[in-house]
């Protein structure tokens, strides 16, 4: 479908499935939160404890789960994935909107670029040689794409994004303004007190639906590629170094680093700020939590975590000088227990 | 003012107000530090324990503050805010550089834009639809204006900066090179192993007298607006994430972020790779140290704080596993207390 | 030498010195890992605990260090650093990429700037007045060159790498897409609940032989500049904050972030994600552990470290309450010593 204005819970229904409890003619024009929703909108409901605003809001339908079907009168939509289905049915409303195809006229391509249909180049953007750009691509204004340079079909980069020789981007990709893909890798080989540059000679290769934050940069390997698979969604801000590999549908939030040779498997989410070692290995499905350090391999599933959370000024004080001094204090039990244990066999 | 190049002591007093004493004609041609200031420069002493330098200072003038007024017998300006004080006479000798009005050959500029009066819009700027630009607004060489954004009079952006469509800065804000304003927040809903983006249909809304650092990134709300409100500074690198609200004059260092639907209230200090988790609350004039990791709201005024500071890397492998053994710790004081208890009843 | 395509290993051996055992005249024609390189490839073995791959590796020949001279039957260069020596020979086969010289028509250059020979300026460049370039410098596509800017020979600019005005880089420096040099410092001042902004005087100084990554911001010195010294080696995102001097051929890891004013020794080692607050000193050829927050200025060599490590999440909020009660725990030992006290007092 093309951009919606206006579409009836029926035909919602029809589309996404669920189940429609009330006036299935009931149109709707757009989707908003319980508490902004006007009259022709759908919310939606996708936690429970938010429950209390399902009878204030004015919406007009609303989307809930299964464990609230009852809990409003309005007309409804059930569905075991609320947050799910207002994403479906909010890029009906909202779907990312694609300039013309064309070539703008300050656009510098080289002649043997290969441009699929439909493609649309910004203004001012550099295009290489033997780049290949599939149909209705968007190379966004400013972006720079390099020799050899292949992007999926569907793609879409925001302005300023730069892509460095030989690296590919799958289909439907997002790419958002001041990413970096294939910039060098951090190496270096010591020589008696300088550094001298290991070319990186790898590339980096993307799978398709990936979307990649604003200013986050992706290094090329150094002999072999940097591989992010399909599905994986990465925040601003984010530094992925040379030779990671990262598993589908893994989910990283902004401002974490994942340092060199790292791999991480599928379905794993990353959270803000962590870091990940170099040339560790995190099993599929893990869960690393906001600011945590991972220094060592994980292999069992679960969630790890390891930060020091923000307490009164003072408190840390305490905290961190008793964080020195445990080692007085651990001598200081162990003498009490070779007391005690004297005390004991004394006889009495 | 315009740039000043010369000015007497009397002109400064008379312009920002303090205590003049000595020399009220002495003229001055710039500002520097005590240790670096000529003699016809005028330099400061903002923190009295550097008072020492006064005695050695070829600075022709100084600045300083209530306490230090005797320490010095050169012609002074003595005021409470050394400090600021030295702010404004530094501006007044270098004023922000504003290039000359106009529009270069080479920005794409659309039909549509209105600009105001004595806009300066630099090479290769990109202009969308419906923008609306401040009157002597200077938007710098590569910039990427979106459909319908708006910059208010007075602004400075810096080559680079990228605003998505519909945000909106403010009057006399500064935004550095490579920002990137109004990119998608990450949002995505979890179906079936996969994620499903979320469309991002807020925009960014910045107040007036903002400054954003380089390659600093703001993204755009999910349903309602990012909002930063007037006199936020903010530094480089910095990611603010989506729907979070920003207090006035709040000041943000580098390294730092904000995630997703943090409030945080006015006149706050974030530190340095501080990281706010998403949703919370931090209430006025509260400081974050640099480093630190807030995971719960913070609702008392004060400074909180959470790092493990650098340590010799032998003590810290004996501070982080005595951590880890705090529990075995824990329950040998336990075991001790129990025999000492059973020791003490019974009878001697 | 330009780029090599063949090469004998006798030829190595005479430009790059080491032992040469087996076939003189062997011929390769790149360099590749032990587990990937073919039979006309060179591979290297720089960690013995690798050197079970030697047994396996098709490669034609290998370079091995001293310690594994013998481990090897194939024709092979014995070095006491193979890494350096891969990276002597992978430079050969993998020089960086000059494009051709010349302006593209598309760059804006001020009448002003002085361009050495074979310069290469890209395509949407903007050159600023007063600009000096030296000889066989590449500017990428879309860089921006502020007023005054200096450029050293053979240094390499990637695409959109902005410089501010009055910066100066130097000879053969390598910066990644997206580096910003010279945006302003972080310098206000408190004034009645409002920020004054402090001009930004100063410059930044960047030495010879400098690599610095992706989306990497610099700032310019208050009054005084900003140092990079020659050799220094910066990863991508990381921020280095106004008036910091960094010593010769240090390296910092990406995400790491620079406070104000630090200064950092010559050969330092700085990990990944490391911060180091303002104005503190660190002494040459110290190491920081990747995410470790340095508070204090670092006088003796070594290596210091300050993480909390990834751990199982209900593991980690054990540790981190126990940390809390470490004051409980301590009392409770203090009130145990009192009583074994009375208790060895007591005549028994």
């Amino acid at each position: 479908m093309g951009q919606a204005t206006r579409v009836s819970l029926k035909d919602l229904v029809r589309a996404f499935g669920g189940e429609l409890l009330g006036n299935a003619d009931q149109e709707i024009t757009g989707i908003s939160t319980l508490t902004s929703a006007g009259p022709t909108e759908i919310a939606f409901l996708s936690n429970s404890k938010y429950r209390h605003q399902l009878a204030e809001t004015l919406a007009g339908a609303v989307i809930i789960g299964l464990a609230d079907r009852d809990a409003s009168s309005l007309p409804r939509i059930v569905t075991d994935n609320p947050y799910a289905y207002q994403a479906r049915v909010s890029t009906l409303f909202n779907p990312l909107q694609r300039p013309l195809a064309g070539i703008h006229a300050s656009a510098v391509v080289d002649p043997s670029a290969q441009l699929g249909v439909d493609v649309a180049i910004g203004a001012h953007v550099v295009i290489g040689p033997n780049v290949h750009i599939g149909d209705r691509a968007v190379i966004g204004a400013g972006c720079q794409l390099g020799d050899g340079v292949e992007i999926g079909p569907d793609a879409f980069l925001y302005p300023h994004v730069v892509v460095y020789p030989g690296c590919r981007i799958g289909a439907r990709g997002i790419f958002h303004a001041g990413a970096v893909i294939g910039s060098d890798g951090f190496g270096f080989a010591q020589d008696q007190g300088q550094w001298l540059k290991v070319p990186q000679t790898g590339r980096v290769i993307i799978g398709d639906d990936v979307e990649i934050g604003a200013n986050t940069t992706v290094d090329r390997g150094a002999l072999d590629d940097t591989v992010i698979e399909s599905g994986v969604k990465i925040d601003n801000l984010v530094q992925v170094a040379h030779n990671v590999r990262i598993g589908e549908n893994t989910a990283i939030a902004a401002c974490a680093g994942i340092a060199g040779s790292a791999v991480i498997g599928k379905g794993c989410r990353i959270g803000g700020a962590a870091m990940i070692v170099g040339h560790l290995q995190i099993a599929d499905g893990i869960t690393v939590s906001p600011g945590t350090m991972v220094t060592k391999s994980l292999t069992e599933p679960g969630t790890y975590s390891a930060i020091w959370a923000a307490e009164p000024h003072r408190e840390w004080l305490k905290h961190a000088a008793q964080l020195r001094r445990m080692e007085e204090l651990s001598n200081r039990v162990r003498e009490l227990e070779k007391i005690i244990e004297a005390l004991e066999r004394k006889p009495s």
